[in-house]
């Protein structure tokens, strides 16, 4: 893909730890990304301040209001699950058309460490394929711990396993920009909620061993 | 450890594909094995066809009725989902103490492929310990396709994720007899839910790819 004409990439949420990270590593790919942000102040200190810090070219991360983020021909959402719905009602119509990528993952953490929390609807992102029904949603990014994107920009080592029907190459190639992931079609969004609940045993398993770690799926071929 | 001084294994289910595959593998690696069955005419059947097709020592893998199964040191819950309940429901107390292994998924197939079905109990492996309340329960081998236990004995490459509070040694030293199959504590039996889910993810990424896919864990210590 040329990357004149790579699409241009909203986060909704992008000033929150996995926004933060997501937008960096795309801008550092050379997508031009807009961290959203209810304060587009707050948006924009945050992406001068990547910027500033990983020496990134100021025109390809910036920050602007949530509104600004959804106009973009991808949209990322990384908000807290419980901002999901109050973002998502008003701006779901704005959405149409576009595609839609959800790294929302619902969970809850007591004495004994994280745990799922289930959702109705099935997954936060079958929630936000409600809210957003004209656009093309898809699930991508739960298990990536938001710290490693920008702790250290060296490749991941791990696979991002997407939901929905047959992934669009355009999601295919946003995932992949991110240096050393494999993007894996994980069957449709009715699968979501394993990939998102999967996250709190990441985190267990991180606690565990004090690491950093992700998910590979051994077995695919050299293609995959 | 000694295999002089291994535990004995029986199988719940020993009939079935998942049952067979472990009893063959733990037999190939040393486990005195029973496969139970409500038939335990079947079940000597299995474990004699096994043995003779894989040039396993008939002493190392033996048939008998599911109460003989459930009177080894570790057993193993192999049963379909729905007959979780009426197995165990006679036999949970004879369990106390014993070390309960739950690879249990409760799935369905429909035109759109595998998908998890939920459990009130909060997964198959959270019901198996309510109803053995005095035994040690643990999640495991749950995303390990059964066929891929018996088709071919090469070493497996990938990590089975253990559920239940601090892994048992005798645990750890069973899934790991599994050439090719690292244990990783996976936290509490809370978090089984997930691992049994995503079975359905991996059967759904297995058919778009044609293979028998596996999960690893990257970024974990070597000594994990």
């Amino acid at each position: 893909m040329d990357d004149a004409k790579l699409p241009t990439v909203g986060v909704l949420g992008g000033t929150g730890p996995q926004g933060r990270g997501l937008g960096l590593r795309l801008a550092l790919a050379g997508y031009e990304v807009v961290l959203g942000s209810r304060s587009p102040e707050r948006a924009g200190d945050a992406a001068r301040g990547l910027c500033a810090e990983h020496g990134v070219d100021g025109a390809l991360l910036t920050g602007g209001g949530n509104h600004e983020a959804a106009a973009r021909d991808i949209v990322i959402v990384a908000v807290p699950f419980d901002g999901v719905r109050p973002l998502l009602e008003p701006l779901g119509d704005m959405l149409a058309g576009s595609i839609v990528i959800s790294c929302v993952n619902r969970m809850g953490f007591d004495r004994e460490g994280p745990y799922p929390i289930p959702v109705a609807e099935g997954s936060a992102t079958e929630l936000i394929a409600e809210l957003a029904p004209a656009a093309r949603v898809f699930g991508a990014f739960h298990n990536v711990p938001a710290g490693r994107l920008t702790r250290d920009l060296g490749p991941l080592d791990m696979d991002v396993l997407v939901t929905g029907d047959d992934i669009h190459p355009d999601v295919r190639h946003l995932v992949e920009s991110v240096e050393g992931v494999r993007a894996v079609p994980a069957g449709p969004l009715r699968l979501s909620r394993p990939l998102e609940e999967l996250t709190a045993v990441i985190i267990a398993v991180n606690r565990h061993y004090k690491v950093t770690s992700g998910v590979r799926l051994t077995g695919l071929p050299d293609s995959a």
